[in-house]
């Protein structure tokens, strides 16, 4: 069986989620042993917040979740690659398709990189 | 200017190193600020090794390196895509082209899904 090493990471790996379809890298968030039971559970991935300290399935609330195609190891066991559908287009809570939406220009600047999809106002509610 | 925040995970911030032309994850590693500065200095990734703890040039000794097409860091900033042409062919120091190069089959059994490229043994020598 392959799984998850937690011990190096105090119990938590970084997880990956890259677009099964396109290949763009759309976050980076954490899984505990529970995130990775309920993602292979459920198809749908899980995460461990480390801001709320709890369990967090991407898109439970919005709908728009993120449903797993294939799940990948690293060589040490200790980072995973998800690859999966994201319902609703966009992974990133600001409203962009890619949480990484900035890349550095010629100048060290900031600019845009990942197209906005919908505005976390009328999703989450203003001031969200 | 657009630039990591380290304070968050103790002065670390996870690395994902992808291949800029087919798209591949080919590893996840971690950055301090000063294999951030390298980074940008020379253009070639610098992590920085837990289990060593000193910065790391990655391919520094065996030349292959990774050459920086472009940078990318997501909302919150403590996070990084490195867009990246891979010298040599493999990111893995077990010789595959990606260290995620085992995915969960039907049954959770590990399957591989990135081609073996070079015989560690031939590049670090016996037993590394």
């Amino acid at each position: 069986m392959l799984t998850p090493d937690f011990k190096k990471g105090g119990g938590l790996i970084p997880a990956i989620a890259q677009d099964a379809a396109s290949g763009e890298v759309l976050m980076l968030a954490y899984m505990n042993q529970q995130a990775w039971d309920k993602t292979l559970q459920t198809g749908e991935v899980h995460y461990y917040s480390r801001s709320r300290n709890s369990l967090w399935h991407k898109g439970g609330t919005s709908g728009h979740v993120q449903k797993v195609k294939a799940i990948r190891l690293d060589c040490d066991r200790d980072a995973v690659v998800v690859l999966i559908e994201q319902i609703g287009g966009a992974a990133c809570h600001e409203g962009h398709r890619s949480c990484f939406f900035r890349e550095r220009g010629p100048d060290g600047e900031a600019v845009e990189c990942s197209p906005k999809v919908f505005d976390p106002e009328k999703v989450y509610g203003p001031g969200a």
